[in-house]
């Protein structure tokens, strides 16, 4: 089995890259090589079976595309795309990467006759929009506030209408935010929800943004991973015509965040968190989903954490190997 | 008070250019200019009022949206697209005039700095798909089973989005099946709705391709004018962050469509439709909304028709002169 991972720079890319290496196979399939592609040339995880090619590409680029599916990979993961803050700060560059980058390689996959690969893409809650129901269900309205979250909607409605003619078998997975991200901050408005824990648990200040009582839903990044391998796998008559999941999550506020993390680490990591309100990610965050049902989702065998210290656990156990400095 | 309508030789381009023509003003502002857009040159209708220029162009060419803006029209009315039979046979003209026809006209509208039209977009139900809950929320996603439907729904999150962003003042309304369309078939799936009372009525044998028991929503031409007019000047305040509005209709099954029209015809009229099964029509429709709740649509003033009787009798009125041949 080949597979195509691109985005396979970013953080979950690399995860995801990282797993299926060490995994070897997927739903039962030993897999011969493994491509990842981004703007930067992505690191070759390490593992003993695929053969692993890193490619530097611009996917908005025309002809891209056909040329990293040249060799036809059964499962395509397309992770690549410009995030949250930034798409809303660059408006170009956010419809160029994730709606045309998105285009041309569904495009490129459809200009290929007889080549139907499971297509994997990387949604996100962000589809949703305030005004919210308490909880949100799986035939809620996409209707996104924000340019990444529209971009998404696109990109979903595109993967199930070339699925729906037969070009391609396609997934969308609506990612919660995924937290604790480990590294350095990226340019998301979420990115807070991970530094005020990831941070504290090294010794280091952060800065929260928003009010203690900003809810949100959470899942780790193992999760995350998780999620994409039963995206690749999940049997296609089980979709029916609904290609687009919202994915499980822990649902907790900032104020619950602080206590798994007092519960893990005490009230000296705590401390370390500093108040510093910012009107633009307050506004950002507050069009976001704070509870998702995912029914469908968890039906068809996608599972998350359980409780927000889970979480912060499994950083402790795949960030920090297993203690807290 | 300038206007700009694309689509302006389609038969609702047609009637809406009619009544703003004979109008003369809209919103209580006088109609200075008219600019009527279409593939072919679209007739120019009659009326005291204002300029009137017809101009055949290709909206999904680069450079002829920035042409058609250039005098900065007030109100832009965005009707031209390929209609969902032909989206269906033809993928690549379908996404073509839809979604890149679309996007070029409001990347043209962007790239003027300091112009802000109100747009008007004209969306479909066919942004929904089967399966459905009794009556379509305004809160139902648009997951659609057409490539029509699919374009129609991203040109809602376009609009959406380039409102918010500030490049322009949209709404898109979604008009359930315009019936009785007047005139010869076109490539629309729903033509039959039409053609099964405009034909009898004069006194002509029409097709019906799907069983008695479909049940559909519908609106009459006239009402669907009366919805791009209460669009195009509905306060933009009262939409909120939600600018895609479904429109009121009648809910009617085909048994229903037919006794309406012997109430208004007689048997005569009503014998002289032919059961013909077609299986891909049946197919689409199938996939189509059967009742909308359209709730936000009739609280912000949109009207449509609360009879299928009503519907046959504006028919008779507007097109056969208020008498049956």
């Amino acid at each position: 089995m080949r597979i195509l991972v691109t985005g396979g720079a970013g953080m979950l890319g690399r995860k995801l890259a990282e797993r299926l290496a060490r995994d070897g196979e997927l739903g039962g399939e030993r897999i011969s090589r493994l491509v990842l592609a981004d703007l930067a040339t992505p690191g070759a995880p390490e593992g003993a079976g695929p053969e692993v090619a890193a490619v530097a590409c611009d996917l908005a680029a025309p002809g891209v595309a056909e040329k990293l599916l040249a060799d036809r990979p059964e499962v395509v993961f397309h992770l690549a795309a410009v995030v949250s803050g930034e798409a809303e700060t660059d408006f170009e560059k956010g419809y160029r990467v994730n709606l045309d980058g998105t285009r041309l390689l569904l495009d490129a996959i459809r200009a290929d006759p007889g080549y139907r690969p499971r297509l994997v893409f990387a949604s996100s809650i962000a589809v949703f929009g305030a005004p919210f129901p308490d909880v949100i269900g799986d035939d809620f309205h996409t209707a996104p506030l924000t340019s990444y979250g529209t971009q998404k909607a696109i990109g979903e409605l595109l993967v199930s209408d070339y699925s729906r003619r037969g070009f391609l078998d396609g997934v969308a997975i609506r990612l919660p935010t995924i937290c604790v991200r480990p590294g350095g901050p990226n340019r998301a408005a979420s990115g807070f929800f991970s530094s005020i824990i990831r941070e504290p648990l090294s010794g280091q200040v952060a800065l929260l943004p928003v009010a203690d009582d900003v809810r949100h839903t959470h899942a780790s990044p193992r999760a995350a991973v998780g999620f994409f391998l039963r995206a690749a796998t999940v049997e296609e008559g089980a979709l029916r015509e609904r290609r687009c999941l919202t994915m499980p999550g822990v649902s907790a506020t900032v104020g619950e965040q602080l206590e798994a993390l007092r519960r893990v680490a005490g009230d000296g990591a705590v401390s370390l968190v500093r108040r510093e309100p910012d009107e633009l990610v307050a506004r950002i965050v507050a069009g976001w989903p704070q509870r998702v049902d995912a029914g469908r989702a968890r039906e068809l065998g996608f599972r998350a954490e359980t409780s927000f210290e889970e979480i912060v656990r499994v950083h402790v156990e795949d960030e920090l190997g297993g203690r807290i400095p």
